[in-house]
C-alpha cells in the first residue's frame, strides 16, 4: 500500500495542465485550490503559460524547484499515462486523475488505459486516486484539488468552529460525494475530508477509510459505493472502524436492475449481489443510509453523540404540538424504537410545569406555554431524567431564533451535561440562526421526522451491536487437520453434485446429523430398510443429474407398509427416468419421515468477492415467494445465528421452537462451508424441520455443489 | 351544514378579545391579520380598549356598526360559550375558537364545554372552527386569522405569481397544518388555504374539503388527521374529489400505540383502526404521505401536472452524475416504478449528443459536457420522446442559477409543451434562484430522491386508480326484499354465534357454497354421513360456546373408514366437553375434506365508523405471523377484489390459482356483509381453499358473530 499521506497531506502539489481559464476544469481546479488557501506549496505545470492565476508555472513535472508530493492531473485521458510515468520518474508519490474516458468508456481503449494506471501506481509505489474522480477536500490542510461547485461556491469556512467528531466522506461518485458536504456544511457539520475515488484504478474507497482511521483524522464515515473491489481491504477497514467505535454510514447502489445498469455503465464495476453486501454491512455494524439527507442527519447525530450513545431503544418525546408529537411517535415505532409511558415520579415533576390541557405520558405534550416558561432544554432534561428512556427527541419549531437565544446558556449547559442523546426535530424549516445556536450547544437539529427517528435508532443499534461484537468470543476454525484433509480429498473425488447419500457422511463429520437413511438398489432392499426404520418413510432417487428431485417427481413421502414401499420405489424411479432419460441413478434413499415442525432452509454459498456465506430462511413455498432469508459471512457464532434468526420477518413462527438446535446447525454448517470454501460452491439443507424446544432439528435433505470454475479466485 | 363562506370568505370580521400587546395570542392574531392586508373589514372587540392596533375597537359584538360574518374569538376557554351565544344572537354566521382547554383537557369540564360549542353551532347555524385551532389562512382574500409564526414571519407574498393548481391544507393540528405552508411557500407552491380545525366541536376536516371543492378554490388537498369523526362527510368529500380529479394527500397519525396515545390525549379523539383507514383511503385514491416534506413534494408535483398525469409507471432518468442516476433508479424501483432501457431510435438520437463515456440506456448518463451544450430541458425532451417512458426525472444540481438562466427560454417552452411530467431532483441543496426559474417554467424541483420517485409514482398510481374507478360499474345491492327479510329474521332469531351448520345455509342464500356437510347427533349418523360423502371426512363439534374449535381439539381431519369415524366422533366430543364443560353442543358436523390448494381467509367485520369491511388474506399460521391481509369497504366489485388480492405481499402464491372464483366469493361475502351490517359484527370464512384455475374454491369453515351492542350506531 503506498503512502496516502502524500495524497491527502502533501507539502508540495503540482497542478499539471493548470490553465488561466477558470471556466474549464483545468483552470477551475487551481482556482478552487487557491481560493481555499492551501497551507502548502502549489506549482502549476503548463506547457503554454509561464504564469497561471498569479503563480509561476513550470513546463514539466521534472522542472519543479522541489519534488512534488502530489500531482493533480487536470489533463485529457489520452495524456494521463505518459504524465503519470513522468511523475513516477520524478519521484512524485501521489497523483489525482480527474479525466473521464477510462473503464466507463464504450471504447475498449479506456479499460486498457485504466489497467495501465494501476500498473504504473504499483511500479512507482504511487498513491493514485481516480481516474474519473472529482477530486478531494482536506479541511485541516485546506487542500481542495477539485472542481466541485459545492467547494467552488462555498461561502463559509471549510470547517465550522464547533467541536464534535469529524466526518469523512469517501465516495466512488464525485457528484454524490460532494453533495454530502453541500448538504451538511450549512448545518455546521465538521467535515474532515471529502474524497471521491472515481474508477479506482489503484486506490479504493476502503483504503482511504483505513488510512484516515490510522491517522485519527475522522470519527464518522459517510460512504457512497457502486461496488467493493477488494474484500480484504473492506474487512480490515470495517473491523478497525468498529473496534475504534467510529461508525460507517454507507449507501450502496445497484439494488434494482436499472441501478446496477447505471453502476456497470458508469464505473465499469461488476456490482455484487445486494443481499451479500447487506450481510457484510450487518457483520461490521455498518449503517445503511437511505439517501443524502438521511446519511447527513445520521452523521450529524453520531458526530455529537459518538461517546454518549443511547443505551437502548426507549425514547422520550417532548413537544408543544400534539399532532407533531404523535406523528413522530409513529415514526419512532416505524424505526424500531419504543416510546414508553414515563414513570409516575417523572410525570409528576413534569405535571408541575404544564397546564392541564398538556400531558406528561409520552409523547410529553408540554404546550407552548411551558416551552415559553421553561425552555426546550429544561423540558428535555426533565424527560431525559426518567429511567424509562434512553434518549430524548425534542419537537421544535426552529424558524426564528428568539426562543433559542433566550435559553442559550441553559442549552449549552444541557448539551454538555446530558448523558442521554437529545436530538431536535424541527417541523418548520430550520432557519440558519437557530441552527447555529443549537449546533454550538451540541444538539443535532434534524429537519426530517423520519430521519430524526432513524438517527436515534441507528445510534442505539450501533451501540448494541458493537457491544455484542466486542464481547464476542472470536469464531475459530480449529478443525483437526486429518479431518480437513480427508474431507478435501472426498470433495476432490466427488462430481459436481453430491446427492444426499454422499453429502450426509461429510456433514456428519462436522457434527451435522441428517435423518437415518439407507441407500437401496432394489425393491427388496427398500422394503427391508423401511421395516428397519419403522413408521412412515420417504423414498428419494439419488442422482447427480437430478438435483431438484421434487420437481421431477422422484420423491415419495409418507410411505407405509411393504406394498406401498414397493409401489413408491417403482414410481420414483420411473418418474426420474421420464424427467431425465439417461440420468445416472445411484439408487433410492429410504429415509425415516421427520416429525412435524417449522420448515426452514439452511444453506451456504460462496460469494466471488466475500467467500463463504451462510444462508437461513423459512422454507417451503414461502421461501420462494416471500424471500424471507438472511445471509452472514461464514463462519458464524451461535450468537450470530440467533441474531440472524431474529432478523427474519416471520421470526414469530419460531416461537417455542428449538432455536438453540437450529443455531447450532447453522454454526456447524457455516464452519464447514468456511473450511471448504475453496471447493464448495453451494450447500442446501432443505428442508430443515425445527421441532419444539428441546426436540432438536431434522435435516431432511442435503445437497452439495462443488466449484467447477477452476477453483481460483 | 352551515355556510362555510361566512368563515372562509367573510366581508366583515370581528376579533373578539383583540389586544394591543402583540406578544400574546390576542394581539398577535390581529397583528397577523393586519399585516397580510385582508380585503374586507376588521372590527376589534375589546372591553378595555377604545382602539387596538390603530383600529377603532367596540365593547361587544352587538355594538359593531354592521353584522360581522365571522367572529375570531381570541379569548380564554372559560369565556367562549357566553361569547359564542352573544355572536349567535348578533347574527354572526361563523366563528373561530383558538382557546385550548376543551376536550383535550384532563378536567371533565373541558369536554362538556366542547359539547356545548357544538350545540351552539347547531342552534345558531354557525360555522364554528375549533376550539384549540391555530386559525386559518385564505390567500385569495388575504384573510389570516392565526397566530402561526409561519404566517407572522412570512417575508414573501401569500401567493406566488406562478400558475398551477392551488393547494389547500386542512389539518386537525395547528402546528403541522402551518408547517406544510412553511415548508412549501419558499418553494413557490400556491397555497389557497391553510385551515386548522383543532378539536372539531362542530366543523370537521372533510366539511372544509367539501366546501372548497364546491367553491372551486383548490385543486390539490393536503390533510393531517388524528381521526375522522363522520364517515358520511368523509365519503362525500372523498368521492367528489376523486370524481373531479383533485387529489388528496393525507397523513393519519395513530399507527403506533404511542401515536394513538398522543392523538387521544391531544384532541380526545378515539382513533380508529389504522388498517380500516388505509382501506378507506385506497378506496378513494387518497394518497398516504410519509412526512411533511414528502407531502409537500407530492403536492408540488400534482399542482403542476394534475392535468398531464403519467400514463404508466415507466420513468426515463436524465443525469450528469452516474452515481446519482443509479441511486435514484434504485429509489424508483423501491417506489414501484420501472426504469426500462430506452428504444434504439431514441438512444441513437441521444448518443449523437453525448461523449463516448456517457450512456443512453437509462439512466441516461449524458455527462456534464452534454448538459452544458444542450441544457437539461432538451435532454429531458429527448428522453421523454421515447415511447418506452411515461415520465422523466432529471437529476440536477440546483445550486447556482447560471445553467438555468442560460436555458431559461427553452425550459419555459418544454415546461409548457411536455405531455409527460418532467420532475427535477437536485442532489445538491436547491438554491432560491434556480428554484424560482424552474418553478416559473413549471417544473417541480424536489430536494429528496425518494420523494421525487414517490411523487412520480403517486401521480401514475392516482391516474390509474381514478380511471379504473371512473369506468367501474357502480356496485348495486339489489337483493330480493323477501330474501333480505327472511335473512334478517333468521339473524334476529340466532344467538350471538352462528356455527358453520347455521351459517352455511345463510351464506348459500347469497351464492356462497360451503363444503357438503351433515349435522349428526350420534355415532351411527356420523358413520352413515361419512359413507355418503365418500373419501376422507372431517368431524367438527358445533357449539356456539366454542367458536375456536381447533384450539379446543374439537376437530378431526382426514378421517376415513367407519371405525375411524366412530373413534373421531367420541374424541372431538370429549375434547369439547373438557375444553368447555357444560358447553351447549348442537351436534357433530361431518364434512367432506377439500382438495389441496392455497389456504386463505375471507372475512368481514363491522367498523364502528365506516360500517361493513371485507377482509382477505393468506391463511394458516402465516396469517397470524405475517398479517398479510387487506380490507376494503363493502360491498366490492370483482375488480376491487382482484385489486385487493394484487395488493397482498405474498400475491405470487396465487399464481395459477382460481382467482376468479376467489374474487367472486369475496364479492358475494361483501354484499352479504353490507346488506346485513346492522346485524352482523363479524364473518369468518376460514380457511377458504383456493384450487388451481378452473377448479374453484372450497369454503371449509364459516362463522358468523352477530352484533350484541344494541344495534345502534
Amino acid at each position: 500500500m503506498p503512502d496516502l499521506g502524500a495524497l491527502l497531506t502533501p507539502q508540495a502539489v503540482a497542478v499539471v495542465g493548470a490553465s488561466p481559464d477558470t471556466a474549464i476544469i483545468r483552470g477551475r481546479t487551481l482556482k478552487v485550490m487557491l481560493q481555499q488557501g492551501f497551507r502548502g506549496r502549489i506549482y502549476p505545470v503548463s506547457r503554454s503559460h509561464a504564469e497561471v492565476q498569479g503563480l509561476k508555472a513550470y513546463p514539466s513535472i521534472a522542472a519543479l524547484p522541489e519534488r512534488a508530493d502530489l500531482a493533480v492531473l487536470t489533463i485529457p485521458a489520452a495524456n494521463v499515462l505518459d504524465e503519470l510515468e513522468r511523475c513516477g520518474e520524478a519521484g512524485v508519490r501521489a497523483a489525482l486523475v480527474v479525466a473521464s474516458g477510462f473503464a466507463e468508456d464504450k471504447a475498449d481503449a479506456g479499460a486498457a488505459m485504466q489497467k495501465r494506471i494501476g500498473e504504473l501506481a504499483r511500479r512507482y509505489d504511487m498513491a493514485v486516486c481516480g481516474p474519473n474522480s472529482e477530486g478531494f477536500l482536506c479541511a485541516e490542510a485546506r487542500l481542495c484539488p477539485t472542481f466541485s461547485p459545492a467547494v467552488e461556491t462555498l461561502d463559509v469556512p471549510l470547517l465550522p468552529d464547533r467541536g464534535g467528531g469529524r466526518v469523512a466522506v469517501v465516495s466512488q461518485s464525485g457528484g454524490i460525494g460532494f453533495s454530502f458536504f453541500d448538504r451538511g456544511r450549512p448545518r455546521e457539520i465538521p467535515f474532515s475530508h471529502v474524497v471521491t475515488t472515481g474508477n479506482e484504478a489503484a486506490l479504493e474507497c476502503f483504503d482511504v477509510v483505513d488510512y484516515l482511521l490510522d491517522a485519527g483524522s475522522a470519527d464518522v464515515f459517510v460512504l457512497f459505493l457502486e461496488t467493493i473491489r477488494n474484500a480484504a481491504t473492506f474487512r480490515r477497514a470495517a473491523a478497525k472502524a468498529l473496534q475504534m467505535g467510529k461508525p460507517i454510514i454507507v449507501a450502496k447502489i445497484g439494488r434494482s436492475e436499472a441501478g446496477r445498469r447505471a453502476a456497470a455503465s458508469h464505473t465499469a464495476a461488476l456490482a455484487g449481489e445486494h443481499e451479500v453486501y447487506r450481510a457484510m454491512f450487518r457483520r461490521y455494524g455498518i449503517i445503511e443510509g437511505a439517501d443524502i439527507e438521511q446519511m447527513v442527519d445520521i452523521a450529524a447525530a453520531f458526530s455529537l453523540y459518538r461517546e454518549r450513545l443511547p443505551a437502548g431503544k426507549r425514547v422520550g418525546i417532548v413537544t408543544a404540538s400534539g399532532g407533531a408529537g404523535g406523528w413522530i411517535a409513529d415514526a419512532c415505532a416505524a424505526a424500531g424504537l419504543e416510546v414508553p409511558e414515563l414513570d409516575a415520579e417523572t410525570r409528576s415533576r413534569i405535571d408541575a410545569h404544564i397546564p392541564s390541557y398538556g400531558t406528561s405520558q409520552n409523547p410529553v405534550d408540554c404546550t407552548a406555554q411551558a416551552v415559553r416558561q421553561l425552555g426546550y432544554s429544561r423540558l428535555a432534561s426533565l424527560v431525559g431524567s426518567s429511567e424509562r428512556v434512553d434518549s430524548v427527541i425534542v419537537v421544535v419549531s426552529a424558524r426564528s431564533a428568539e426562543v433559542y437565544e433566550r435559553e442559550r446558556a441553559n442549552l449549552v449547559w444541557v448539551g454538555r451535561e446530558t448523558q442521554k442523546p437529545i436530538v431536535m426535530w424541527s417541523y418548520t424549516l430550520p432557519g440558519a440562526a437557530p441552527a447555529r445556536i443549537l449546533s454550538e450547544a451540541g444538539f443535532p437539529l434534524i429537519a426530517s421526522m423520519h430521519n430524526c427517528a432513524r438517527a436515534v435508532a441507528a445510534m442505539a443499534g450501533y451501540r448494541a451491536l458493537r457491544e455484542r461484537r466486542m464481547n464476542a468470543e472470536p469464531v475459530v476454525l480449529a478443525w483437526d487437520k486429518g479431518r480437513l484433509r480427508k474431507t478435501r480429498s472426498l470433495l476432490e473425488a466427488a462430481g459436481p453434485v453430491l446427492c444426499e447419500y454422499e453429502a450426509a457422511p461429510l456433514l456428519a463429520r462436522y457434527g451435522m446429523a441428517t435423518m437415518p437413511t439407507s441407500l437401496c438398489s432394489s425393491v427388496e432392499e427398500a422394503i427391508s430398510a423401511a421395516k428397519r426404520l419403522q413408521g412412515c418413510v420417504a423414498l428419494k432417487v439419488q442422482s447427480p443429474d437430478i438435483p431438484h428431485k421434487n420437481h421431477a417427481g422422484a420423491v415419495a413421502l409418507g410411505v407405509q407398509g411393504a406394498e406401498a414401499v414397493a409401489r413408491a420405489y417403482e414410481t420414483v424411479l420411473a418418474n426420474a427416468s421420464k424427467h431425465r432419460p439417461g440420468a445416472e441413478i445411484r439408487g433410492v434413499l429410504v429415509q425415516q419421515m421427520a416429525h412435524a415442525g417449522i420448515e426452514m432452509i439452511v444453506g451456504a454459498k460462496r460469494d466471488p468477492l466475500f467467500g463463504a456465506m451462510l444462508m437461513v430462511g423459512f422454507g417451503g413455498i414461502h421461501a420462494e415467494v416471500l424471500r424471507d432469508t438472511l445471509l452472514a459471512p461464514a463462519p458464524i457464532s451461535a450468537e450470530d445465528a440467533r441474531e440472524l434468526l431474529d432478523g427474519l420477518r416471520a421470526k414469530a413462527l419460531l416461537d417455542g421452537a428449538d432455536i438453540e438446535a437450529l443455531a447450532a446447525l447453522m454454526v456447524s454448517l457455516s464452519r464447514f462451508a468456511a473450511a471448504h470454501a475453496e471447493q464448495i460452491a453451494e450447500i442446501d439443507l432443505n428442508p430443515v424441520i425445527v421441532h419444539v424446544q428441546g426436540k432438536g432439528v431434522s435435516v431432511v435433505d442435503a445437497l452439495i455443489v462443488t466449484r467447477q470454475d477452476g477453483r481460483t479466485n
